[in-house]
């Protein structure tokens, strides 16, 4: 039997070290991944054929087997997502802040990495590869469990990037794979060692880990995405926008759930809508629509649940409003505060949509589905956050990192403050 | 009976108005409290006084009644305390960043409140004054629990800044006070409108709240600092360093708890030490040693308890170690991850120990106690955080503001991007 406290402990040991390599060393890292990963593909088609194989056998769903594919499609994004990773400039090692308190007294406040992060993650085994560099590259040790339909792709994953980790002078257990699904009820237990867990999974899942652990827990609940069509709204622009803020990926937590529609505008753009949402080859999108919605196009009655529901699915909800007001607020009710987007040409709308909704992402104009680590430029994402605290919306390597205060004095002791010998002067550098 | 469900709803309406305000308006609050608290000093003190009377008829502590008094020299400190706050820069609609995704889509960061903080704190009647100032410089709503024996001074306070801060311009239900203890169970429930909960108390208290609310708790657990004299001490400022972060004040989170000592310094460094500890005037500490220890000076002996304990009482432990590395090993392995110092005059031992040591606060020949909002420049703090997500350290308005993403666009879909239409070019404005 593992004993994961151990193994968790080691990690946490690792990562004293994680924390002090020079970023030369970092990069030496990736880079030797991304070569051995191009080097071993054929090694890895095989065991992901081998996977793919069980999850036919057993009868696993379509979109489960599509996500666990690894191809050479897949290789390229992901050796193209660990060059551009290497791109970015060292997270690490940052001042933050410098600042003399008194003559002689100095506060720095520099960046440095965690500590030991846990990630469970579903089928996709790229997923492995994205979070695992972004921790080697932000000083982190890792420490990962994936979907067991995954075994043999993430085993072969793992031990390229170790073997080539550890090559390029990597700290022994820099990086961990947990394999039983029995270590997650296990790992989440180890609040001495591990410092943040990240889970991407069921909101019931991301709930089930909030409530049992000590450990900080980074993920997000629901996507409960809308959109806002404004009285001002291209209405050309609205269908292409929800269209694809629907249909793009619907399994997605950025996809389209409820759209809100000034009654203004309704009669003209939602038969247009309801068209082109149902013209969609194989991804028909099934409208649900409120009293408003039913009296100008014919579609099922929306209840009140149906606004509070993330269908992952072709499915959408409308509702009618009769201000940007009501429609603010019927987000900030029914939202998860992940990802809202007004379609408006109006300037002054767009920003009191923007600063009166309390989302991680508030868009004007485009799609839901831009809220993406890589599609934001961070290289890739550990997650997408809807908490508020530390890191929010898509969680790339500055959610990797936190800082720490070094002060350098000369014997300074705070009675001398106290009792008015001294005082401070706060001069920033 | 009070509906804490609707009050906390209340403050969050009240949120996204305070998150809209203009800096000037939140800036003549603070000016209007700073001038009402000064113009009702009379009152205040009279209020106070009946707190302590009934302080003193309930026989409550000699420490709880220090803290629980509110005269001249507090007052004065707290209205130099708003004025530094009012220098400082707006935390709020900073652009964390500026992002062309691609011609015509853009990415702008910027910083905005957290919307409703609970705070829960002890009988320091003038932490009502640092928070709920701190909360509206940085566009927050607070709901505010006292210690019951501080009850008429904190109702009084949080009359003068409702008052002063409401003719400024503030939103209704931007301050609330809570006034029961039952209170305090019906406030963590509350997540739907609270975004965070500051308890500051003692180690079982913020325990407690962390395990049973479902909201974000910023909060220390233990303040279990270290100093570790290394070989190269300055043994002369290491005695004045050890006595002030022992003795400067003593109940403090931030009050030394163990020191470890170079054994080759030992036995030059122990007398002197015990000498100058024992001599302080009504703050003799008391020391427990390990054998190493006991064999240099008389002292108690030191069980493996002490080094896990948080005493904020006038006792000390000491461990002798054999390298720095060991030092940094205990202090990991024991320590509580707040402020640790090396008393040092190598530059190398005092990197290597900064940068090992995984605490907020890493201090090279200064005192402990210098781990404070105020001490560091930030105007206050509401509290000094062991965790190492979102804020760590003593927390001030940086901990208090979080930030959106907002993405501009023209009618931009995610499927150009997937399908290969369209790429990213990611220009930094």
């Amino acid at each position: 039997m593992i004993d994961y406290k151990e193994t968790a402990h080691q990690a946490k040991l690792a990562s004293f070290q994680m924390a002090n390599l020079k970023e030369e060393i970092r990069t030496k890292a990736l880079t030797a991944i991304a070569q051995a990963l191009e080097e071993n593909k054929s090694v890895i088609f095989k065991e992901n054929q081998a996977d793919l194989e069980k999850a036919q056998a057993d009868q696993l769903a379509q979109p489960i087997i599509n996500r666990l594919k690894f191809d050479q499609h897949k290789l390229e994004d992901i050796i193209s997502g660990i060059q551009s990773l290497l791109g970015l400039p060292d997270p690490l090692f940052q001042k933050l802040l410098e600042r003399e308190l008194d003559e002689g007294l100095t506060l720095v406040k520099t960046t440095c990495p965690i500590g030991v992060i846990g990630v469970i993650f579903e089928s996709r085994p790229d997923a492995l590869i994205q979070i695992s560099t972004l921790c080697i590259k932000s000083g982190n040790c890792s420490i990962l469990k994936g979907g067991s339909e995954a075994a043999r792709t993430n085993r072969i994953l793992f031990e390229i990037i170790q073997t080539a980790g550890l090559a390029a002078g990597l700290p022994e257990h820099f990086i961990t794979l947990v394999e039983t699904r029995a270590g997650i009820d296990e790992l989440i237990k180890c609040h001495e060692s591990i410092d943040l867990l990240i889970p991407r999974g069921s909101n019931a899942f991301v709930q089930h880990i909030m409530a049992n652990s000590k450990i900080p827990v980074m993920g997000h609940a629901d996507g409960i995405c809308h959109i806002y069509v404004d009285q001002e709204a291209d209405l050309e622009k609205a269908v292409s926008i929800i269209a694809d803020s629907k249909t793009q990926y619907v399994a997605a937590c950025n996809t389209l759930e409820t759209l809100l529609v000034h009654q203004d505008v309704a009669a003209k753009l939602l038969p247009a809508l309801k068209q082109a949402l149902e013209g969609l080859e194989n991804k028909k999108v099934l409208i649900r629509g409120d009293e408003a919605t039913q009296a100008i196009i014919s579609c099922q009655a929306a209840s009140q649940e149906d606004f509070q529901t993330e269908y992952l699915d072709y499915i959408l909800s409308i509702k009618l409003v009769h201000s940007l007001e009501e429609a603010i607020d019927h987000i900030n009710r029914y939202g998860s505060h992940h990802t809202d987007c007004i379609v408006t040409e109006d300037k002054t709308a767009a920003e009191q949509f923007m600063n009166f909704v309390d989302s991680a992402g508030v868009y004007q104009n485009c799609s839901t589905r831009f809220a993406d680590g890589f599609r934001y430029g961070f290289g890739a994402e550990v997650g997408i956050s809807t908490g508020k605290l530390h890191a929010r919306g898509p969680v790339g390597l500055e959610g990797l990192v936190t800082y720490k205060y070094r002060l350098f004095g000369q014997g300074h002791v705070v009675s001398d403050y106290a009792e008015g010998k001294k005082s401070f002067h706060f001069k920033d550098k």
